[in-house]
Order: C-alpha cells, then structure tokens, then sequence
C-alpha cells in the first residue's frame, strides 16, 4: 500500500514539475513567437487585476481525465504566469473560495445548488456559484473536452483583461468535425508548408522527439480544434505499414491529452501498392477486408483515432474511377470499416481532370465537383463527410462559394479552408484570411428561396445533417514561431475561432489574437487589427483584381506573378485574356453552364451584369476591357488602378506598423518589419508584372501613362555597365523589357548610372532577384563611395530571373547632387549571377516616420 | 599610377564596407548590451529631430590620419543609425552645407572665417560656421584625438536628443592621463574580473581574434580614454619575451585608430627572471642597460607605446626594497629608458606590508603610502607618474581620501580608481561608483591652507605639475556586454566622464548613461537614475557603515559578509572590534598616527570627535558601542538599523525597476532583474550576518530585538528533515545557529514543515547555498503538489556554506491555510549537497508591483 501511494505521489510530482518547469521559465522566454497566443504574459506593472485580487486560492479538479488534467495545469500555469500566483490544489471541495473544474453532471453531484446548464457536446459553462458561505468559481464541461475548451476561454479572457464574473455564460461549438490538416510527407517536408520540416515526421518515419506536436495540440485546443490528419492528402501508401501506426500512436499519445483526435490520410490504392493485393477496387470484397483489418489495427494502437481522410481521383491521386466506381463507393467502403469503432471518413470532394481542353469554351474545372457529387447526394454512409474547398477552384484570392455546398441536401457536408497561404504569398505576405472566410461563410445561396447562408450549411443546419464542419490545411513547421511569418498565425487563431462559432466577426478575431500575441496596448490593438483586416483586401489589389483569381504561377510555385500561366493548359484555371477582354464566361446561355450550378437567386445574381459584383464579375463574365464596371470605371483601368493602389497599401502596412516601435518586442517588432519591407518591394514586382501583361494584352495605355514609364527608374540597359549581360527573365513581364542582367564567369560586375538630380535627399531602391540557391553579395557606391552591402541569401521559390525572385533593396536617406554616380557591384554565388533589373531613385518619403521632407 | 589609385580605391571600400555592414546590422542587433553606451538607437517614430531635418548632406574630413578616419566613419555610421540618412564623403570643401571635420589649424586653412578656438592638446570645438552661403558643421580637434573626442560628444548630443547648434563650444580634457587598466593574466583569467575570460589573451599568448579588443577601444575612445594597460599589475615576466611584445602588437594596431595607447605593467624582476641576469638592482648599470634595450624593442612593435605601470614591494611582488633601493631608483630607470620614446612610468604606491603585526596598537597599513613616497617627493623622474588609489587601504565601501596626494608636491599624481566592483559587490550587486569618487574628488585637503580639492591635484593644478590624471581598474572581459550586470557599464562610462572633467555631475553621468543605454523615455531616465544614484548608499548601509570599511572576506574572495576576517591577520585591515567597542583609532595622540598625514585642518577636522563624519568615524577612532554619533543614535544601534535599512532598500530597487516593465527590452530587463533580485537576497544575508557578528561582540540587543527573531522564518534545525544533517557553515554568523544543512550520500533529501498561517496569500523564500560547482536541483511541494523547481547552478565564489554562497529563491504569491505542510527536496550534485538555511514565509507584499494585498 505504501508502495502504490509513493508511486501516485511520484507520478503527480512529475506531471506538476513539467508545469513548475514551465512557470518558471516563462518570464525569461525571448519573444520568439514559440507560445503563440499563449503567452500568459505577466499582467502590467498597473497591477493585478482588481477582479483577482480576492481571487480563490484553491483549485478543485472533478474530473480525472488526461484532458481534465490538461484543463487544471493549465489554470495552474495561467496564473501562475498572469497573476503570479500559485494555486494549491485540492483534492475535494474546501472550505473556502474555490476553482471548481469538472463536467457539468460531476459538478451537479459536488453542488446541491449548482443547475446544469444545457450544453451540446463539448460545450462548457463559466459561472461564479455561491455556496457554504463561499464563492466557487467553475468551469463545466459537457465533457472533458468541454471543461479543456472552457478553461482556455478564461484563462484568454485574463490576458485580455476581463473579469471572471464577465466570463459567465455557455458556449457550445457550432459543428462537431473542426479538424486541421497537416499536408506533411513521410520524408519530413510539407506540401506547401512555409515555416520548416514537418514536426510529426522525419526521413521517412515519426519524428523521436515529438515535443513540438504536443505543443501544437495545446494551441488547437485552446483554439477549440478537435482532429488533426497528421500526413499529406496525396497520401504515401507507406502511412499505413504497422511500423507507420506504431509511429503515429505517438503522435496521438502526445494530442490525447488536449482532446486532439489524431487522423490520416490514405493513399485508395494503398490494398494493393503495400497490402499486395492484386486490386484496390471498392467493389471486391478483399479489399473491402483489407481496409478492415488495417482499421482494427489502427485502432488496436490508437483507440480514439478519429478517421480517414482520402484525396482520390484527382491531380493524378489514384481512385475509384480506376475500375468504374463512384466516390460512394469508396468512401462507403472505408466508412463501413470505421464504423465499429466510432470513426468517420472526410472525402475531398476536389476532384477535377486537369487535362481540360482549353479550347473547349464550354470546359470549365470549377464544374467538377458539382457534375461529380451532386448525383451522389444521398448514397454516402452517415459516417461520410465530403470535404469541399470554399470555392470552385482552389484557394484563390477570390473565388465565389463552390455550388456544391447547396447541391448536397443528404450528405454530410465539411468546409476546407487553407490557413497556409499557398496563393496568398507563401507567409511573406501578410494576408488575413478570416475577412475572407467570412465572406464565404456569411454567404447566403438561397437553398429554396429560403435564407441558407453557408456556415448554417456545414453547421448541419440547413439540412439538418449530424455530422459536418471545418477543416483548416494548416501546415504549421518546426520554424520557432509555427508558420514563418509573426503574423501568419492570426490565420490559424482565425480558422479556430471560426469553426467554434462562425458568427464570431473578423473585428474580433483579429484585435483577441493581437492582444493575445502583442500586447493590450490600446494603440498595439487598433494597429495590428487594422492592418489585419485591410490586409486581405491590399493583397487582392496588387494580384488578381475583378475575380481573376490569384494570377500567380500555378504551374510553378504559386507565387510570384505570372498570368499567362493560367492560359492554354489542362489546369483550368483560366482567365481568357484576348486582345479584346478577360474573363471566363461561366452563363448557362453563353458559357461554361457553371452558374446553373447555383441555386436560382444566386444563379440570376451572377448572370446579369446588372447584379454581379465587380469583385467577381470576370470569374462569371468575358467582358471587353472597356466594359464599365458599376463604379463607372472601365475594367481595364480598374486592374491599372487597383495594382497602383496595392502597392501603396503594401507600403503603408509598413509605415503603420513602424509606429508600433518601441510598443512590441525588438525580437518580433523587426522580423515583422523586414517581411512587411520585402512585402511592399513585392507588390511593386506584382504590380508592374500584371499591367504589363494586360497593356501588352490590351493594347489599352493606362490614362495616367504608368506602366514602364518611370522617371525615378534607372533601368541596368541605361546605365554602364562592366561584366553585366542581358539573359532572359523567364517570364517576361517579372522584367523590365524582359531581360534580367547577369554576371556570369565573373567574380565581380558592376552597373554605373550618372545621376542628375536636384540636391536633396533620396531614398534609392534596387531590384534585384534572389534565387533560392546562392547567396550573391551586393555593393552599392555613391562617387566610389560604398554606402551600403548586402546579401541575396533569402530562399525564395526560383532559380530563374522572374516573378517568384524579384527582390527590393531600399536604402533610405541618401543625398544627391548633380553629377553624382551610383554604382552597383555584384558578387555571384553558387549559380546565382547576382541579377539585377534596376535603381529607382525617389525623394526622401515624406510620410515615412523619422523621415520629413529636408 | 593606376595600379595605385585602383588600391587606393579597395582600401577604401574595405573600411567602408565594415561601416556599412555594422549600419545594416544594427536596427536587428538585440538588446544584448554588446553595443554599451554606443548603440545609435533609430530616433524615435516622432520623426527626425527638427534640428537634423537641414542637415547637411556631406562630410568632408580634412583630416587624414587613422584616429580622423574612425571620426568620419563614426559620423557615418551614427547618423545612418540614428537619423536613417547616408551622408555623402567629399574629398573637398563642397559648394553645399556640409559636416567638417579636422584639427583647428586645418579648418583655419579650409575657411578663412573659421577663427580657430585655444584648445589644450585632445581638446575640440563644436561650431556652425556660415561661410560662402553656406552652413558648415564644424567638428574640429586640438590634434586627431581631440576631433575623435568631439566626434563622439556629437553623436552622443544627437542620441540624447540636442540639436547640433545647442552642442556649439568647445571643450578640453582636464588632464592628460585618462587611462585604464586591466588586470587580465597571460593564461586569459582576469584577477578581479567578473565578466568572462580576457579579451586580449588566452592561453599564455595574445589572442587570435582581437575584434573585442578593437571594440573596447572604440567605446574607450567615445568616453576620452587615451590609454589601455593590458596586462595584470601583478605583472607576469613572460609579457617582455619578443614573442608577446609582437602578439601586443596586434592589440596595439587594434588601439590605434581610435588613439587609444597601449602600456604594459612589468615585473621588475623581469631582467633577471625572463632576461638572464643575475640581478634585477635598479643601481646595476646592466639592469638598466637590459631594460633600455628591452623598451627599445617594445617601441619598435609599438611606435605609439605609452608607457609601464610597476607594482613592486607590494603583496608579493619583487621590489627594489630587496636591494635596499627605493621606488625613486625603480621608477627613475623606467623612465630614463622611456624618456627617448615619450613613454611614461606609473608607478604604483600601493605599497604595504602584508605581515603587519596586529598585536601592535601602532602599526596601521593606512600609513604606508605616505610613510613610503612622502620622502621621496621631488626625486622622481619627470615622466614618471606616482599611481595612488583614491583612500589608503583598498577600494573599500568607504575610506577617507589617501593623504598622499597632498603629501606629494613635486611628483606628478594619478588616482587609481576602481571600476571593477572587486569590494563592491562583484558585478551581481548594484553600485553606481560615480557618487563614491565624486566624494572623493571633491574632498578639499586643505593644503597650505588653501582650497585645494583631490581633483585639481590629480589634474596637476594645485602643484603645477605637467603630468596627472585618472587610472581605472576597469576588467572587462570576453561576455557580450562586457561588464556582467547590464547596469554595471554605467561605472566605466562614469569613469571616462569624470577623467575627462571631474566637475561632472553624478546626476548627469547617470542620467546621459541612461538616455544612451536604454531610452530617452523620461520614465526610464528618472528611474534608472535614482536608482543608480541611491545604489551606493544603499550598499553601504547593508555592508560596513560608519567607516568599518566593507566587511568582506578579505582573506578570502572579498565578497560575501566575513567581518571576523579584518581582524588578527597581518593584513592590517583591522576594525578592532571587541566587547566594548569597535574602530582603529587613527589619532595622532593615542593611536597609529595616521592623522597626522593629512594637512593640519583635515587632520584636525577627523581627530575631533564633534567634526568627525559619522561615515568615518569607526575609520579614525575606536569607540564604545554606546558611543552616540551626531544622530543621537548608538553606534550599535546604528549598525543594526543601517542594515535592516539596507537590505530594505535593496528590495525597493527591484520594485523601481519593475516598474519599467514594457519600457525596457525584454532581454535586458530580465536579465537585471534576476540581478537585482539576487542581490535583494543577499542583502539579507548580509544583513543577518554583520548583525549577528555585533549582536554577539556586543552583548548589545537591538532594540527592536530583531535579530534571529524572526517569526516568518522557519529554520531547517525546526523542519521534519529526512536525509538532511547539520554542517557547520565555515563563517559561523552567515547561517542560523551557524549550521547550514546538507544532503549527504543521498539522492535526495527533504525538509518538511507543518505551517499554522491564517488563509490568505504568502510569498515563500527559500535560503539555501549554492556552490560555485555543481548544480543541485531544489522541489518545493505544498502537501506534496510541486509548487516550484530550480537549480543552484549560479557560479558564486565560495565551495562552503557561507556569504558567498548563501542564496535565496523567492516564489511568490501562494495561498497558506492551517494546516499546510511545505516540503522542500533537495537533490546533490557534483559534491553540492543541496545545502539549505531555512524557508521565510511572509504575507504577501502588498508594495509589490501586480500584488496587492488580499
């Protein structure tokens, strides 16, 4: 006996140490991001907040769950960190003040006077009880998740400084399935992930220390995240051999104490690549046993797995179409396997041919999903969630919502949204993203000419479905800070928030997660959250305007500009751009029929001109380009304008931000300032790309003569150059006259331009391109005089002269007199010919902060 | 010829691409404390100073030595930092407003209207000069190091925010030695030294990689230091073989273009020892010869050498005294050999007998200087300078000013100040040294009875002397913000300050070391500016009041509280403590003498006891413990107060610099206030201790009885204590009841105790003793739940249970009701035997910031 009980003091004591440890390293942590919005930090020097100075002092854990130990370290560790206290546990109810966490029946049976309140499944309750003489702060879960998910609701509420007592009240998640996706490889990299290596795998097997994914599953559920499919959905076959599953069983050991459901995905032919049968046809029974046994093995290793993600038929994936089956097929095959053991299948339903004929004008790949599920409506096992993109195509800059989501009625229905920004700048630019699911999300498609907006859809309002919600491809990287980018993680806080409660506003998304990340500094929160919500918006402006979609490289990397790329190949990602006008024409009298995908309000909506929003109008319209949008602009100019525009919007994300100096940490202030600088240089390649393509196209000149008409630009062609040639830049509007100027078989070049220009001083840009390889240095003198150096060491996602590389360097403050030279001096390294396009040379901004005009 | 000014051109661009790339570096350097005083922060978001909005866009530097180079690229580099612009290099007086700079006779040349100010040699001027229609901003130095100096005045106004017109005069250094030592050993450890391994040496030779070397210099440089001894005065010989000569070579090219001189301390048994001869007698015509000819070879390596500094007949040290020759026979061959190169001798007087018979009411060690040099006055070279410390025993809390100054009338005087806290809490304390020499250099010694301040003897005016000035014992090392405790930089700025014009303010050296550290935020000015005003006092007040000196261990590594060890040893630091009164008397009449030193009104103003500052008192005169002082107040009740106000004070300066959280980065206001927490702690120790040691001298109670009566404390000999066992701690009063408690040849051990507190929240102190090897980990449970975790892997002088290691850990905020029962658990390491005092549990403060009461 005494044996077992130092035994249960030894565990306890180590479980509490890791939080000790925790605590106490806390205050010393550099702000690195690595916390996320967990941060707990110290509350002001203003001190403790006056609704806890008479805080309880006890801490009550009903529950005896991993996940309600979660829920009670966390208290324990929150305010430890926020209020600098020390909670003392108790083992029943004191006879004092009291936390009190538990389900709201364990609390019911603890309190005669405490009523339960009505909660769907993990949903919890926050309430102040007065009993005995005492105060009892609770925390009710409908479950344990619940009581995890209620927890972190007040310990955020401390960080933004609300009161306990303000925290009263339930809340219950809108849909059960809010799911992230992880698209990482066995190998250790991520399919479009932008912050470093997977943290699940490495070299092919799962990772030994799996700290980080622990960590992960912490931010998730303080997000409300509930699964999380741990591998790519073009699935490895190797996902599923028993040294596989023992690997991801530790991975779901790590997730199990947050209420994070581990799940897969699976390659469809996986029966017959590494099962060794002759077939993976969902019709023959073998391998519809074959997928039995390997799901009881699943499940042998991880009893609460939560289920199968599957991509098939589509991009070159393998799928049922092989041997004539349907989707329902396949995915009734694997539901059956699942369902003994409580688990569900999520069937993407971004299946399309991307070998579309492009001369075919009535082909249209935002069709396929429509034309494919919609007869299947209906035939899918209960345990069957078809996951669909928000829009038709694929996570484009703006898209109007995938008419599949009307055209299920008996179907369980998920949203996929991408938190990693594949065409939303890679996690260099900063683009919130819940502005724009809320645009989707709000969306109403008039499902029988009755209101019928999206989020009720995948809620299982509308159609009164058990199953469905919100999936979120996440792809956050073993990089300190989770996705790259400071401020990329507003994204995933965002995708959480919005899967809770999709009436949750953008406004409030964005100024919770700046306090949470930042500060409560009232001038740090009206910033960031103006930034955050202008920033979807500014990234539209300087890409692909009207409805184009992204317009980046869609057969290259995603990134950079490169609208020709979306013409005349099998990807249906077409614009149809001619001399005369742009778009698609997607009617049922002239087009491609997709409209008639709709339900008839929103279909007639989108057909006339009269009431199509110009945002959208050249996704649903071919139309001159001196077509009049409802503004009264014509739609070419429009595209000048608003890249113009863009890219002052781009500058001044920067200049807002810089008035935050000194209010945010030096460590993420100036990470946060570098991005938002290459940003802004960025949207300048963007804009310049785009006009020209469309001049070139168009043959129409802007009316205000911009595009390639720039007095303050000294082109490499202009200036005296040594060592320094022509080559061609691989996309030729990424250039200036398409070529790039490179300094090959030399250890050094260099590009002299006489200046004449009135004394003053000037802010000197160069542009140049960074390959992902090679890191050229670069020497820019004024009169022989060196005034500044640097290296093109970023990894950006090219080895070519073009869009994806193009690169600003400023240097602010330079003065200038007539007669001056500027020379620039290139080093290549490594295959990189230091390139470089060329000098723009502007008066000093006299809206830059620090920086009036002399 | 073009071959010529092709090298010209890369020589060029090398040095400025160094400046370029530390310009681009520096806006993502962190707040490390590399950068000291000299970190160029970006004015703020307010925008540029109005006054540098015209600023002129060129420099021209007519000036072409190296120290004129540093000038300009310093210039550069500032402005490019501070201002965002980059100035323009013209090689001639351009047609525009621009900066000039250059010796006054060059700017003569330059500009007829230039009327060249009187400046003393290293002197500069500020000046806007209006000339041809233009505005020339004029920096011009008596010689190249007084344009450097200037240089470094202006960027320094520009930091703190003056405009360039408000900087206009001139200014000129108020003696030619301003120099600094180090006590840096061949082997790379620096005695004394508390930041790291040297930076000049390792391993028996001079370093590889100088960078720090230069980097010192150019932050001397800033604050008008001129000279740089490099090696430690207890001088190896091994620092005159040729082989070092040339290694101090290279530190000296690092000197050089910021006009900082290296010297060199030697052994004056060097000839004999490293040279080969028989003797090293001074009156030996081949010792001289040996000597000429080894300077020779120095001046060789190092054409700008400065000089030597001799420690002899001191703590060891070889001496002339062995051949019955004096420091005038020593000194003046030094210095024949120097005289040909302008080279100098500081000759140390910290010369005493380390054997001094306690026994003997006459002998005192503070008479030694003066008993040595005074008769030697008038005999010394004239490049020999006589090297003093500023009072007669060794950089203690508190002395009275050395009566050697006045005693030498014919000799050229330096002071010898300490910058490294060797008594003074050794870079983990607190002290802002400034106030203290301030008292010092103001002190009037009344010689022929005339004002005659120790500033303006040093400084060569009250004797007329050529030669004077300013010696710091500064010992920085290799750590990167050279000094250990972020505040402690503020001493060797204050140094270059005072050494440059002694007639600055403490208040105005803290303040501008402040703006120029951390902000110009008025917040962070006031705050950090009273505390490091308040810092000394309060530091006084913990240790040795009333002129008891530190009360250190002086046998020991002079840290820790070890009053015991001033008395019965020969090393004449006597406080003569007994059971009835305590002090040395000093007095002409019944004592040692020393008084009589001084000029007759100082010697009168000390031996009277109605003149006699209390803070000296116990210095001049032993008393009763009875004895009232000018307060009213005993002295034994004086010396218990002092150190309960003490230790209190200690914890207010935690509080004031809490309440800069958020102003401050976060790297360096964690790091100091981990620092200043620290030294709360062991102001308690010290308090304890020194109390206990005069409690049981004087058979005297406090009269508040607080002494080992305290109600909080919980002593471990009071714990259920299983594994733990009493050792005797080495110094009896710095541990209760002398004991500390050990855990032996166990894994673990633990203290328990039951506690009896009304409910409510306490903070929780553990003193325990942490060894300067080995790293004990300590768990603190409350009724078995860890509350806290962490290790004793400080690294503090002392491998004992004693003052030196004594350390507290604090937690705060935990909730106490009856009952409880607080278990600490110690774990060994390394032969650390998890060492503990006792716990202190106090009702949590209410003054704290973020803590109100309950």
């Amino acid at each position: 006996m005494a044996h077992r009980m130092l035994r249960r003091r030894i565990s306890l004591s180590s479980a509490f140490l890791v939080a000790a440890i925790l605590w106490a390293a806390l205050p010393l942590h550099a702000e690195d991001g690595a916390q996320g919005w967990l941060r707990y930090a110290p509350s002001s020097v203003s001190g403790i907040p006056v609704g806890y100075v008479r805080m309880p002092a006890s801490i009550v854990n009903l529950d005896s769950s991993s996940v309600a130990t979660s829920a009670e370290n966390e208290v324990l560790r929150g305010v430890r960190s926020m209020l600098g206290r020390t909670l003392r546990t108790d083992a029943k109810i004191p006879d004092s003040d009291a936390w009190v966490l538990g389900t709201a029946e364990e609390l019911a049976v603890a309190f005669p006077e405490y009523h339960p309140p009505t909660l769907a499944p993990e949903g919890f309750s926050v309430s102040v009880l007065a009993a005995q003489g005492h105060q009892y702060w609770i925390i009710a879960g409908a479950d344990a998740r619940g009581l995890l998910y209620g927890t972190f609701c007040v310990l955020s509420g401390i960080a933004r400084g609300e009161s306990f007592p303000a925290m009263e009240g339930s809340e219950s998640p809108a849909a059960p399935i809010r799911w992230v996706n992880q698209w990482d490889n066995l190998n250790g990299t991520i399919e479009r992930g932008y912050a470093g290596p997977s943290i699940f795998f490495d070299n092919g097997a799962v990772r030994s220390d799996l700290t980080r994914a622990g960590e992960y599953a912490r931010l998730l559920a303080s997000i409300g995240i509930n699964g999380c499919t741990v591998n790519n959905v073009n699935a490895s076959p190797q996902m599923l051999t028993p040294e596989m599953i023992r690997g991801v069983a530790r991975i779901a050991d790590q997730f199990r104490p947050w209420g994070v459901r581990l799940s897969m995905s699976v390659a469809i032919n996986s029966p017959q690549v590494m099962g060794g049968l002759d077939t993976f046809d969902p019709g023959d029974p073998k391998v519809a046993t074959w997928w039995r046994a390997k799901v009881d093995q699943i499940y042998a290793a991880i009893p609460d797995f939560a289920g199968l993600v599957v991509k098939a038929d589509s991009e070159g994936q393998p799928g049922p179409s092989q041997y004539g089956r349907t989707p329902v097929d396949a995915a009734n095959m694997l539901a059956a396997a699942l369902k003994p053991h409580g688990g569900v299948v999520l069937y993407r339903a971004f299946v399309y041919n991307h070998h579309l004929d492009w001369n075919d004008l009535k082909a249209d790949r935002a069709r396929a999903a429509y034309d494919i599920f919609h007869p299947l409506d209906g035939q899918f096992a209960e345990n069957v969630i078809v996951q669909i993109k928000n829009g038709p195509i694929d996570f484009q800059v703006r898209e109007p919502v995938s008419p599949l989501f009307a055209g299920l009625h008996r179907t369980n229905e998920a949203i996929e949204l991408q938190v990693t920004q594949e065409y939303m700048g890679q996690a260099r630019h900063l683009v919130f993203l819940p502005v724009q699911w809320k645009t989707y999300l709000d969306f109403d498609l008039h499902v029988d000419n009755r209101p019928s907006s999206l989020k009720d859809m995948v809620d299982g309002k509308t159609f009164h479905r058990p199953l469905g919600g919100y999936v979120g491809v996440a792809n956050v990287g073993l990089d300190t800070n989770w996705m790259a980018h400071p401020l990329s993680m507003a994204n995933l806080y965002g995708f959480g928030r919005l899967a809770w409660n999709p009436n949750t506003t953008a406004e409030t998304i964005a100024a919770d997660w700046t306090r949470l990340t930042f500060s409560n500094d009232p001038k740090v929160v009206a910033t960031v959250t103006n930034m955050l919500l202008s920033s979807w918006p500014i990234y539209e402006h300087y890409t692909g305007p009207l409805g184009l979609q992204t317009l980046t490289n869609i057969t290259g990397p995603h990134y950079g500009p490169a609208p020709q790329s979306q013409e005349n190949n099998g990807w249906g990602q077409w614009i149809r751009a001619d001399h005369d006008g742009v778009g698609m024409d997607r009617t049922v009298a002239t087009g491609t029929g997709f409209l008639g995908q709709y339900p008839p309000e929103v279909a007639a909506m989108y057909t006339s001109l009269k009431t199509c929003p110009d945002d959208l109008l050249l996704f649903m319209h071919h139309e001159p380009y001196t077509y009049r949008l409802h503004t009264g602009k014509t739609i070419i100019q429009t595209l000048y304008d608003d890249h113009y525009k863009g890219a002052e919007e781009a500058a001044g994300l920067v200049r807002a931000w810089q008035t935050l100096d000194g209010r945010i940490d030096p460590e993420r202030y100036q990470k946060t300032l570098a991005l938002l600088e290459y940003q802004a240089g960025h949207a300048i390649v963007w804009r310049d790309a785009i006009n020209r393509w469309f001049l070139k196209m168009s043959g129409i000149a802007d009316d205000q003569h911009r595009i390639d008409n720039d007095p303050n630009r000294i082109t490499a062609s202009q200036m005296q150059l040594d060592g320094y040639a022509p080559i061609d830049a691989t996309i030729w509007e990424t250039a200036t006259d398409g070529k790039a100027y490179a300094c090959k078989d030399r250890a050094a070049c260099t590009a002299s331009a006489h200046l004449n220009r009135p004394p003053g001083w000037y802010d000197i840009a160069v542009q140049y391109f960074d390959y992902r390889q090679g890191a050229s240095t670069f020497n820019l003198m004024l009169n022989q005089q060196p005034v500044a150096t640097w290296t093109a060491d970023n990894t950006l996602p090219g080895q070519a002269p073009n869009g994806d590389t193009s690169t600003r360097y400023t240097l602010r403050g330079v003065p200038l007199r007539p007669g001056d030279v500027l020379t620039l001096e290139g080093h290549p390294d490594n295959g990189e010919p230091a390139p470089i396009d060329y000098m723009e040379i502007t008066p000093e901004a006299s809206s830059a902060p620090g920086k009036p005009r002399p």
